[in-house]
């Protein structure tokens, strides 16, 4: 095992009708002046932001809002939010909706105490300061709401790329699973996808003798494996919804994922994708990662075949362990399509004949070095035969 | 699944060397005069104490210190280190030890800044602030490290009670798993018993509908079954003792029991044998453990069930599901023994004809109305059964 250092210091308030402590929790926090942060309508309609700013005017709190963030949130908001907290003395950034919202107030947070362009950070610059941030979560899927990352597209360019630092976990995360329950089917599979795309990148290691983080990671697998259906079945399941939200939190506090290496070349490749075709991230990753599997397995056949047995219920064949290692891959990869996420290009809106662009922008974009590094370093051939895979 | 806040804003540093880092994190923490405070020898004898010290006086803090804590510590040394750290001017309070040494810092940083008697917290009170501390653990088993908990042993009366607070929430743990290496094998089997035990305290529920804790907690005593027997067999194996170290951390923050009801039986019913006979926490846990499950097994079958299936790998009897239940307290057992631990009040040191004292101690002791309360109400006749199944 790695050395490792592990500080996760947000407070998580849970359960049925959590979002009316909002006030109280960013009262305790210090914050007077509050930008609220959100999406689309969904939000609006469904009385969530009239909930949020009586629960913020019965602590006497001001705030001022800012709406439109869009899936794959975009610089050009980030700018305006940044503008706008400035100009109204904002102290705390409260985000209400689900990764987009949070990736985007961390950035506006961050970028507000900053001199510089925010997008320094998104260029691998580490966020040590920022104003609080505080979530109301809608969607469990991203982990932003117990994570220091944030990942956000530049306008020019259309590059898709990720901050880290301290400074931007949020003060308090207020996750009710009953505000997901609204979600149409193919949302919630989207987030069912990246929950476990965010296990299966911390599972895939060349670090060895791991077996507390490998069965955490397992656990949460298995949860998903089990919730999942049962919610896709029944959106209205109070508790299906609530094992997955915190399955999806615990997913990404990296608890599960201390001390070893990771992969997360599934996420890098599958962020050409949605930057170029707009499509949900959770979908693109559905496509992406049984590709990349594929392709990286043959590297260590006993930690695919380990995940096939413990979380697919595979046999395991001690002959051939390749083959077990296979049929957990195609395991998760029915899996994904049985939750009605796409399995190949053309079901994601994708074109064959953009690979060589998704390539240039993977592996030269904005500075890179021709290759990306996970659990394998992979060069632009690599990638060509990824997203050949996917076709 | 019930609502819940989860809190856990201690930063965990873990791996190899760390204890050198203890001076920087205490700096952090904005300490300026640190009491150091310990068990016996063994700290001293192995150097950690000394590199400890330096490692503060390279930060140019100031320190003072305290040794003597012992297993099950007592309150008159906490009275001892309260008042030193009053006349001293002491403002952080650093453990070095096991979970007895971190309890009895937690009580001294409470007591001190506290008006009345730090045994109030101990019969009730919550604990909100305290001189902050820090921890450096050498032994994975109380959890203490992660934890708002502390349990002390009362002098007068013998009362071994527990109190709880987010002001006894360390500020940094220091986890090296080397520093475990030299721990004779029973005292690393009890801790080994104890980490399981707060593993079973919380998988024993009347909450339903509660897969992801289920499954967190299932991955961490699947861990313990895999590393248990390999760190017995081979001290030196810095890897098992790291899975050992990080679970043991994982089992107690709550990460793994938030939104259900626990148990806590089996720690109550084992306090009066710790109490009484001084024997190690874990070794009583060891042999109190299989009678509650025993006797609390009707109350749930598919409960007790379900862990032999997928922790103990008992096949699971449709028709009987009570036989694969017993099968998983008898395979539990028996891992116990295997690992050295007592199987019984012989084994133990305890005496048969104690029982009435014991269950007086249990069900009246320190204002107690005749009952302990946790995954079942238990009362005097109740309690009287399971130490007898002990025998």
């Amino acid at each position: 095992m790695n050395n490792f250092e592990f500080y996760s210091p947000t407070r998580f308030v849970f359960g049925k009708d959590t979002e009316n402590e909002a006030g109280k929790l960013v009262k305790q926090c210090g914050g007077t002046k509050v930008l609220i942060h959100y999406g689309g309508g969904s939000v609006v309609r469904s009385g969530l932001l009239d909930r949020v700013k009586k629960s913020l005017e019965a602590e006497g709190l001001a705030y001022v809002e800012l709406g439109g963030v869009k899936p794959n949130p975009r610089s050009g908001l980030v700018y305006e939010g940044i503008d706008l907290c400035k100009k109204e003395g904002v102290d705390f950034v409260l985000a209400v909706g689900g990764g987009s919202a949070i990736d985007s107030s961390k950035a506006i947070a961050a970028g507000v105490v900053y001199d510089g362009d925010f997008w320094d950070f998104y260029q691998g610059k580490w966020i040590d300061k920022a104003l609080p941030v505080g979530t109301i979560l809608t969607i469990a899927a991203a982990g932003s709401e117990g994570s220091g990352d944030s990942v956000i597209t530049k306008e020019e360019g259309n590059y898709k790329r990720g901050a880290t630092g301290e400074g931007i976990r949020p003060k308090f995360s207020i996750l009710n699973p009953a505000l997901t329950q609204t979600l149409p089917p193919y949302q919630t599979a989207c987030g069912i996808t990246d929950i476990m795309a965010h296990l299966y990148e911390r599972y895939i290691t060349s670090s060895t003798d791991v077996e507390v983080t490998d069965r955490l990671i397992e656990g949460l697998l298995l949860t998903m494996v089990h919730e999942g259906p049962r919610v896709i079945a029944d959106p209205d399941n109070y508790e299906a919804r609530a094992n997955i939200m915190w399955a999806g939190t615990m997913a990404h506090t990296n608890s599960c994922g201390v001390g070893r290496n990771q992969d997360w070349n599934s996420h890098n490749i599958e962020h050409e994708l949605s930057a170029l075709y707009d499509c949900a991230h959770g979908a693109g990753l559905a496509v992406t990662m049984p590709a990349v599997f594929t392709y990286e397995m043959p590297r260590n056949v006993m930690r695919f075949a380990q995940v096939a047995v413990r979380v697919w219920g595979c046999q395991m064949d001690f002959e051939h362990p390749e083959v077990t290692a296979r049929a957990g891959i195609e395991a998760f990869r029915n899996f994904l399509i049985s939750i009605g996420m796409p399995k190949n290009f053309e079901e994601l809106g994708a074109k064959e004949e953009d690979i060589p662009k998704l390539v240039e922008m993977l592996c030269r974009g904005d500075g890179r070095d021709g290759t990306i590094s996970g659990f394998m370093t992979l060069n632009e051939e690599d990638c060509t035969k990824i997203y050949k895979l996917m076709v």
